[in-house]
C-alpha cells in the first residue's frame, strides 16, 4: 500500500480540534465526516469534550486505543508541533495540516520544526495552511466551507490539484454545479512534505483518476515536477494551469504565496517537453478535462463538421483553422450517401450544413458517416436545438453513436433553458458539450496534441 | 418620422398568410401579435379563412379599410411579389419578408423582382429569408419559433443586428435565459432592401439603444457601411462579429450566405478606422455589450484589482497585462487609509489582496478609495463569495458605488448556486460580472478603446 493512500481510503480518521462551537473550522470537518459518506471510524480528538455528535471524544490521539490511518489538524498553529509528536507516537502514517499561520505569515521556524517532526516520525503530510482532500468515492472531506456556500461534486474521472485554497474551493464548488464530477481534490497549500509532484505520480498511478488537472503559480522542485510529468503524460492526461505568466502576475505571486514564479516561457517550454497540456484559464482546464476523459485520442487533425446553422459553421470553422486543425475531406462514397439521404438543398462539403429543416435522421446519417470514414479524425457536431423540425430523440442518437468510441465526438449547441437542459443530457452520456466555437476548438486542439504524444510513445490508452 | 420606424413602431400590422394550421409560420406570428405585447391593430390576411383567434380575416391588404403601417409576409415565394404588389397599392409604408426561397437557393430573378416592385411603390422591406424584427417595448414579433424553445429578452438598452437568422434566434435565446435585455432584435436575411448599414444608422439615432452589436458575414456594401459606423462610433458604442476570418470560412460563407466574406485583415482595418469594437465571439460580443451599456467611458488603462483571493489576484494581473492594460498605482495617502483600516497581513499593492477573511467593511474602503483615486482608471472587484467572513451585503455595497458612475467598475466571481445567485443581483444592479479573469480584462480593453474613440473625439457619452 501506498502511504498516500491513508489521505484518500483512511479506515480511521482522528479530527484533532474537533470542536462544539459550529464556527470552528474543526466542527466542520467533523461534521463533514459524521454526516457525509464517509464509512470508516471516527475519533474527535478535544481535551475540553466528552462527545461530540455522539461519539465519544479523546483527550489526545494517545488516548484512542485503535489503530488512526489519518489525523486532520485543526489546532492553532503554536501546538501542531507537539499534536504531530503525539501522532508520531501513535505511528499514525498521514496527516492534514489545515491550520495556517506558517511559512505564509513569515513563521520559517515553525515549518521547519513540522518538517523535522515529520521526518523523524516518517509521516506523510498535505499543507499546512490548505483545505484539504475531498475524495467523493471514500467520503473523506476535509473542505472546512458551509455546504450551501460550496457544494460538492460527485463520483467521476477527473483530479484537480490546486496550490490556491480559495482558488481551489471556486473551482470546487463551479464543477459542482456544471455536474462536472471528480476523482480526488486536493489543496496542499505550503507543501511542507507532499507537493504538486508526489500528487501527480500518485494520481497518475490512480484507478478513480483518468485525467489530472493542476493548478499552481510555482514549482517547489522543477526538475522533481518535470520527470513526473515526462514519465506520466502519455499515461494520462496532465493539464496544468499556471498563475503568474507575466512580470506583473509573478510580482503578485510573490505577494500571494511566496513562491518564486520563475518565467513564463521556461514553465511553458519544460510544460511542453514534459507532454503537459497547458491551460490559459480555469475554464479551459475543465473543457479540456471533460474531452479528455470521455473521448478517445485522436490519430490525426482532420476534423469534420456537420451543422444546422450556417453561421455556427462559418464561426467553427474559422476558430478550428485558428488552433492549428484542418478540416477533413469525406470520402466520395460517403458524401454519395449522405447527398442521396437528403434533400438537394443540403451543403454536403465540410462543414456539411443539414440546414433549417434537418430532422434527427439527417444527423444521423451524417455523423455515422463521418465517424466511419477513414478521412476524418475527429467529429464536431453543431445541434442547434431551436429549429422547429429537430425533435429531442437527437440527444439518443449522438448518445449511441458516441458510445461506439470510434473516434472523437464533441457537440456544439447554444440557446436557453431548453437548450441547457438537451445539453446535460447529453453531457450525463458522456458527450462533451460547448456553447461557442472557440472553446470547442480550442478542446480539440488539446485532445489532438495529447494524441501526438500518444501515438509518439506508441503507448495506448 | 423616418420610414423604418414602421418597422417597430407600427400601430397596425397585417400578417400575409396567417393561418389556422399551428405549423406555419404564418399562424406562429399572428399568434406572436394577438398573445404577444403588440397594443395596436392585427390584419389576418387569408382568402380561405374567416376568422382567426378572433381577428376577421381579409382576402388581401386591399380589402382592409383602415391603414396599414407594416406588413409581414409569410407566404411561399412564388406568389411573394404579387402581394407586394398589393402592399404598393395599399400605400404600406413597411414590409417584413420573412419567406425563403429567393436568392439563397439561386432564384435570383425572383429577387430582382422583389426589389423591382419594391422600389417602384417606395416599400421598405427586412428580408427575403429572414426571422424578422422583436422590439420588447412594441411588441412587434415575428420570430416564429415556438417560445418553449426560444425564449424572448425582456426590454433593455442592447441592440442585435444578424445577417443570419438561425445564429440570431440562437443568440436571443441564450440572452433570455442569461437575463440580458434588449431593445431591438433584427435578423434582416438577403438585405434585398434594408441593410446593416441602414440598421446600424437606424439603431444610432435609437432613444432605446445604447449599444449596437452585430453579426454578418459580408458586409453588401462596404464604403456605405463604413461611413455610417465611422460616423456613429463615438456616440455609441457599435460591436461586430465578423463570420468567415480564415481562408476556409471564407469558403464555408460562400456556401451559407453566398457573401464575399472578402479579406479579414481588410476587414479588420477597415472596422478599426471606422472605431467599431470587433468581437471574437457570441459570448464576447455580450461581455462587451454589457460592460459598454453600463459603464462610463474610462480615462485612461490604469486598473485598481481588489480580492479575496491571491490567486485569482494574480491571474487577472496576467490578463490585464496581456489585454495591453496597466496596474494602476493608488495615491500614498489612499494606500495609508486601507491599510489603517486592515488587519496587517492585508496586502496593500496592486492587486489589494483583502485575503480570505475580508469583510464587507474591508471591501468598501478598498473600493471607495480606488473610486476615487486620480491614479486609478477602473476597478476590478474580485469577490469569492464562498469565503467564511463575507456576508451577502456585499452585494448593496458594489452595487451603491457603482451606482456613482465615477468610473468603470466590474466584478469577478466564480462558484456555484450561492455565488450565481449574488452575481445575478449584482449584473440586475447594472454592475457587470464575470466568471474568469479572460474576458473581464477584454471586456475592460473594449471599454478603454471605445474610451479612446470618445476622448478622441471629444465627445462626451
Amino acid at each position: 500500500m501506498n502511504q498516500l493512500d491513508y489521505f484518500f481510503k483512511p479506515k480511521s480518521v482522528a479530527i484533532v480540534g474537533a470542536s462544539r462551537d459550529p464556527k470552528k473550522i474543526g466542527h466542520v470537518i467533523f461534521r463533514n465526516f459524521v454526516e457525509g459518506k464517509f464509512a470508516g471510524k471516527i475519533f474527535p480528538i478535544n481535551p475540553n469534550a466528552e462527545e461530540l455528535f455522539g461519539h465519544r471524544c479523546y483527550p489526545s490521539v494517545l488516548s484512542v486505543e485503535e489503530k488512526i490511518d489519518l489525523a486532520v489538524i485543526t489546532i492553532p498553529a503554536p501546538i501542531v508541533p507537539q499534536a504531530l509528536e503525539e501522532c508520531g507516537k501513535k505511528k499514525i502514517p498521514a496527516v492534514i495540516i489545515i491550520s495556517g499561520g506558517f511559512k505564509e505569515i513569515g513563521n520559517v521556524e515553525l515549518e521547519n520544526e513540522v518538517s523535522r517532526i515529520l521526518k523523524k516520525h516518517k509521516i506523510r503530510a498535505i499543507g499546512p495552511n490548505c483545505i484539504g482532500a475531498l475524495d467523493p468515492y471514500s467520503g473523506v472531506d476535509t473542505f472546512f466551507l458551509p455546504r450551501y456556500k460550496l457544494e460538492r461534486p460527485g463520483k467521476g474521472k477527473i483530479a484537480f490539484i490546486s496550490q490556491s485554497g480559495a482558488l481551489g474551493s471556486v473551482v470546487l464548488d463551479w464543477m459542482a454545479m456544471k455536474g462536472y464530477k471528480i476523482s480526488k481534490f486536493i489543496s496542499y497549500g505550503n507543501a511542507v512534505d507532499v507537493d504538486e509532484a508526489d500528487l501527480t505520480e500518485y494520481l497518475a498511478n490512480d484507478k478513480e483518476t483518468d485525467v489530472i488537472c493542476a493548478y499552481f503559480e510555482g514549482v517547489k522542485e522543477g526538475r522533481k515536477f518535470y520527470d513526473v510529468a515526462k514519465k506520466i503524460s502519455s499515461r494520462k492526461p496532465l493539464i496544468v494551469l499556471k498563475g503568474g505568466t507575466t512580470s506583473e502576475g509573478t510580482s503578485a505571486v510573490a505577494s500571494h504565496t511566496g513562491s518564486l514564479a520563475g518565467s513564463a516561457e521556461i514553465y511553458s517550454t519544460a510544460f511542453k517537453q514534459a507532454g503537459v497540456i497547458q491551460a490559459k484559464d480555469l475554464e479551459q482546464i475543465f473543457d479540456f478535462a471533460r474531452v479528455l476523459s470521455t473521448q478517445p485520442a485522436p490519430k490525426g487533425n482532420r476534423v469534420q463538421i456537420i451543422t444546422d446553422g450556417g453561421g455556427y459553421g462559418v464561426m467553427t470553422t474559422d476558430w478550428l483553422i485558428k488552433n492549428g486543425l484542418q478540416l477533413a475531406k469525406m470520402s466520395h462514397q460517403n458524401i454519395e450517401k449522405i447527398k442521396k439521404a437528403c434533400p438537394p438543398h443540403v451543403v454536403v462539403k465540410n462543414p456539411i450544413d443539414l440546414t433549417g429543416d434537418a430532422d434527427t435522421e439527417r444527423y444521423k446519417i451524417a455523423i455515422e458517416s463521418a465517424m466511419e470514414d477513414p478521412n476524418v479524425d475527429m467529429v464536431a457536431v453543431i445541434i442547434l436545438f431551436q429549429i422547429p423540425t429537430l425533435t429531442p430523440d437527437i440527444v439518443d442518437v449522438v448518445s449511441a453513436i458516441s458510445d461506439r468510441k470510434q473516434k472523437p465526438l464533441i457537440v456544439l449547441a447554444a440557446g436557453g433553458r431548453y437548450t441547457e437542459v438537451l445539453k446535460k443530457s447529453l453531457e450525463d452520456f458522456g458527450v462533451p458539450c460547448f456553447s461557442y466555437p472557440e472553446g470547442a476548438a480550442e478542446a480539440l486542439r488539446a485532445l489532438y496534441e495529447y494524441g501526438c504524444c500518444v501515438n509518439a510513445k506508441g503507448a495506448k490508452r
